[in-house]
């Protein structure tokens, strides 16, 4: 055995992996570098570009002339280059805890940073993203508390009459016992699909730290694909590596809604669950809360907690089906049955404010009972993480 | 409600989707384009850029010169700008069947394309994929056939004293089963974690294949993380964001192979298995062969299947443990209790055939029983893909 000793392991595959670094541009900048005080600096290799900027959620937004009208966009810093060739930028002032996403632009193209391996899908863009860690965002980070199951799994629609999948949080300790849990169905957006809130929402890690202190029961987590046309997330089906897109054709014709008992039948047939109204609550953000109100009042007997966040309220005349006609008849009986939590959130500068705020004008005219959430900003995930880990602690008291 | 009825909300989400768009870098140009013929078309928008290539393992190696040494890299391609400031590049043959690799140079800047959101991290390097259909690759693809259920989740180490984090597949129809079933236990490469054979390994869809086409048993799939210093791959654990790396201390100390019985029980205890040796196979890649060979002598009654692809086989002087001490006594005892199955696979080219050929040798010389299946190239994912394709027929026979 002595020759076969002589085979310096150790070498050889520190070599193959210099190979695989050379070709695959593994850098060793640091990019980017949260300092102590909270500023970061961003790094980009490209000692041949002409001009580098970042873009990103941190940089306070400008006044941007589009095709649709003028909106507040984030803004642009230039990066400046060192003289190993090396673009860098470092933020004037610390940032606040949460978790930001950003892209470089290299010469006109938008491109991901080569030096960060943590990336978020949103539609059809991926955006480099990190955490500064602290208060809400906290929420965020996995912390050394007891972890949840994810598992991505497949169910038959028989409403629709195609395989589905789904991604389920199951909450740390529930394969070991005996009892059964509470659900919560979390809807996504319109160009989302059932890796969004696990993803950008964060969901796991929200659910794990929330439970670990107390503050939310442990619950089972749904989040189901809202795009009726669609097996699963882009390539996890027969589709294959497609591009992404927000063009969905049937999010708001009502099929939805209806073959959303198929769901709640899998999951009850399928984990321990508490199977009544009183152990199920829904909610989702912008159209998963237009889904969850007319789910919800669909079936006025299924969920005794129900959120819309950012939610689009009313369908337009595209929208056509049974399930959206004679809404104040539903709303009567939804709302006589006393549900346990109605609860609406939305920021200050959503463009669908207005139409929540005629909807709560609405409901106040009826007297129904619900709770509702303000915060500032718009359409955007840091608010739907906000609402998330709002609107758990308030479930199956 | 006629006033609310006025939302045009399709149009406003579409504005709101719009801003993101702008934001982000969402591009409507489409990269890579996979002809009828196979041949591929790459994009990028980079209007000011004086230089963009592009690199990937379709492209023809070409001798690099390294600190390390010459090596067969893959080579570059230049792209060409057309009048609208985007650049080009077309493959000159058509592609065979694979998953493939690649990433664009923007003015020396090596970055992700920014029109292609499927992504796969090895170690700390990113690169865009797609996937050339037909032969084995279809095998890589998601077809229309049942689909098993991935789930990550996290068991107790009681050698270790730490939480870890599993990826563990379980096929379509083990849920509704009452039956018990076989277990593979697939160990990655130095540098990987739980995520590599999911990720680049495409370890779901092979065995959603082969089993549909009833090419192999349905089997439970564990996907370990064989870096005993870690909870979970990067980004999982409370360590946060942290950019990967190669240089793991304690990959060959003895640890991982003490400490598997820890990760077997876990299974045991949770999943309907085969609580047996001949319901229990094990195999690896580069380090995680080499992690395969140790386990499955050091628990000779555990294994009846064990398989190395490209597997390093001898620690050098650093790999310090009672496990590695005393190979052919123990091997002799493995052996004498005849394993149904010890197969041996790796590329020609490999850095690690000598290594392999001279264990090789060494079985011989005893006579003890293997498969051996060689292919061309070397320490890559296309062959290991090729391996676990070949490898998991054969198991549970």
């Amino acid at each position: 055995m002595k020759k076969l000793m002589t085979f310096a392991i150790f070498l050889m595959i520190s070599v193959a992996t210099f190979a695989q670094q050379a070709l695959w541009g593994g850098q060793e900048i640091v990019s980017p570098e949260i300092k102590a005080d909270n500023t970061v600096t961003f790094r980009l290799n490209a000692p041949q570009a002409i001009k580098v900027e970042i873009t990103g959620d941190f940089l306070a937004p400008t006044k941007t002339e589009t095709p649709y009208g003028v909106f507040d966009l984030p803004g642009t810093a230039d990066l400046i280059k060192n003289e190993k060739g090396v673009w860098e930028y470092t933020t004037p002032e610390p940032l606040q805890p949460e978790l930001y996403s950003y892209t470089f632009i290299v010469d006109g193209a938008k491109v991901t940073d080569p030096s960060n391996v943590y990336m978020i899908r949103d539609v059809a863009s991926v955006t480099s993203v990190f955490i500064i860690g602290g208060e809400r965002a906290d929420l965020y980070k996995v912390n050394s508390v007891p972890h949840g199951t994810v598992a991505r799994r497949w169910y038959e629609s028989s409403t629709l009459k195609i395989t589905r999948r789904l991604t389920i949080y199951t909450p740390a300790g529930y394969e070991a016992s005996k009892e059964n849990y509470p659900v919560l169905y979390l809807l996504h957006g319109m160009g989302g699909d059932e890796e969004a809130w696990i993803a950008l929402g964060r969901t796991a890690q929200i659910l794990d730290n929330l439970i670990a202190q107390g503050k939310a029961k442990p619950m089972i987590i749904v989040m189901t694909n809202g795009n009726v046309e669609q097996e699963a997330a882009p390539g996890e089906s027969a589709l294959g590596f497609y591009k992404p897109s927000m063009r969905m054709t049937r999010t708001m014709d009502g099929d939805m809604e209806q073959s959303f008992p198929d769901i709640v039948n899998f999951i009850d047939n399928n984990y321990r669950t508490l199977k009544q109204k009183s152990g199920r609550a829904i909610c989702g953000l912008s159209m998963g809360g237009f889904h969850s109100l007319h789910i919800s009042k669909e079936y006025p007997d299924m969920f005794d907690y129900i959120g819309l966040f950012s939610a689009a309220i009313i369908p337009n005349e595209n929208a056509k089906s049974a399930v959206y006609e004679n809404l104040e008849e539903k709303l009567k009986v939804q709302f006589a049955k006393n549900p346990k939590l109605y609860w609406i959130a939305i920021g200050k500068t959503d463009f669908l404010y207005k139409a929540n705020e005629d909807y709560r004008k609405l409901l106040d005219n009826k007297g129904y009972k619900y709770i509702y959430y303000e915060t500032g900003e718009g359409h955007i995930w840091k608010n739907w993480r906000i609402y998330l880990s709002e609107f758990v602690p308030l479930l199956f008291r």
